[in-house]
């Protein structure tokens, strides 16, 4: 079943296809890297999964490299190997420097070291930053 | 031992006190915000979280807000409610927005989705996101 | 000290040997997948974590096959390479159809995604869902 | 800005009732809970949220009983409080007797005690398991 | 169903008075802790569990006091807050002092700091550090 | 520019080189491993982190060993295959024996159970627990 992606274009039924189409329109890529290719097997799951992308990554009152830098922080905090990778070509692609990436990955491993220390110390929040 | 948040500042020693004054020069404030009075209980400790956070979180290639936006991305992957609490504070006073905080929202939902798919339907590494 | 897995069955201790035949006997299956072989570096660890296993996925007010769902969930959020190999293979084997693995991938991102928006919303639990 | 639950419900936007409006339809309910309430900070975001629960949630190859027990099979594993809360009596209400709820937890407990014991034991997946 | 925790002894069973018994006599306390009362509702989930405790945290190869800051040690990694406070103070009764809890807190911080590093710089394992 | 690895010592700038002298001085190694040469991506990220390490990690309360075993656990827990695989082989220099592996896994596996059984009961931290 994990076969899919051997799968020939012509192999995908339409509505893959379809999906796959404005990927590569979108991106202006010749083709749709192997996350897609394997959501394929679940045709729904796919379609609603790239809506999704499309527009929050869509640039807004964030821009793109802002996205895919916080697409990257949340990535390397889960330790999702697929989604470093992917996610640290797209961020490249979008404009980051290598001064950039040396910072967010300081910022990600700082946060996610006084996370442990705000649970471990178990800090109340101060009033003034309660909602 | 948890009691120290409500030490009077006479009662914590001198190192403990510099800190503490760098904290509130560097950022502005009249005051340190319980984190940095919990962490007091280990000067050292406290010493070295603050020469960390104050170097990293500097305007450097990221401008500060990029900075605190990341640093709620992984606090809200985390699920650390303090560090929530006090950085979407800092956002908000580097310059986020209502527009922002709902994109960012949307960004780290979307990646903590897609991490998981990845993970689920085992997706290999293109070879183009190789190093 | 890792080497474990390429012992011969004559080379692992008769308490070892026991639960062995303990989980080819229950599971009608030829030979114990790796995981077991290398848990056997620490018996007393290998048989406890054995007994809870078969306790904990006999059949009972769930079926297997719900149980091999859940097992999934956890071990995709968790990004545990071999539990997701492993669990999603007994699923399939307990009934899991294409279909279903395609839900539970959807809910299994759903639920990461919203498990964040509560996170980052600091939304309050409604008083009807308090115990 | 958190203070938007307390908004009456003629103070949100005509697109924000519409979706609370199709929340209730089609979960028989008089009001949405919070999770929806701080959500509507971002319409947009509002809109997506719900129309992939909708759809995700919906009877299909799984049934509803076993898409709420994954649900919180993720949010215990994650620590979600709000999702923990919310989801066990969107479980109870689906169906779930107190032996699943027991059974429940014990899949999860055990699933995020293997997951680290793999982790640990650097187990490679077996041949048979690779896709 | 959660309201378990308020019933009087007399009303649990015979075979989680049991249990209650034996975590007492075992730790020499007058009574149990929340943990226990509320996994009272299934009363094998209970059995198993305080059986595994019971032989996981006994002295061994590793003395009590190491167990309950490894104990901390993954609970403020997870962000568990029940699991803190309990263990926090299972290892101040253990003999751990304020200074160890403060390197306990710098080490479980700089943990979660290098993983992320070694994950976002996608370091490869060295050939000496392979099993 | 993940080649940097394969970089010659004489292609690392000096403040680089100072680094990898003083961790082969510390740690009497000939070599650093990999994390730190990639690490030397950016230098100050490098500097920072390696002083935090030196310090964190040196003899205090807690012995060298102990703050090994409390490495792999948080290790263990997040799924950081790197960091598991170099804090094991340390771990094993400062002393971890065979028989105190074993029971450092099992502890890991019974809080992360545990830490999930508390969250989805939802226990209140009892009275005597609080700070």
């Amino acid at each position: 079943m994990q076969k899919a992606r051997r799968k020939k274009a012509s192999q995908f039924p339409p509505e893959v296809l379809a999906v796959f189409e404005d990927i590569k329109r979108t991106r202006n890529v010749p083709d749709v890297n192997n996350f897609w290719k394997y959501l394929a097997r679940d045709p729904a799951l796919l379609a609603r999964t790239w809506q999704d992308v499309k527009q929050v990554m869509a640039p807004g009152a964030l821009d793109p490299l802002v996205k895919e830098l916080l697409y990257v922080a949340v990535s390397v905090t889960n330790g999702c190997g697929y989604c470093i990778a992917s996610h640290t070509a797209a961020a490249h692609k979008a404009g980051m420097t290598e001064a950039m990436f040396g910072e967010l990955m300081a910022v990600v491993a700082l946060a996610n070291a006084t996370n442990r220390l705000a649970n471990g110390y178990r800090v109340p929040i101060d009033a003034m930053f309660e909602p």
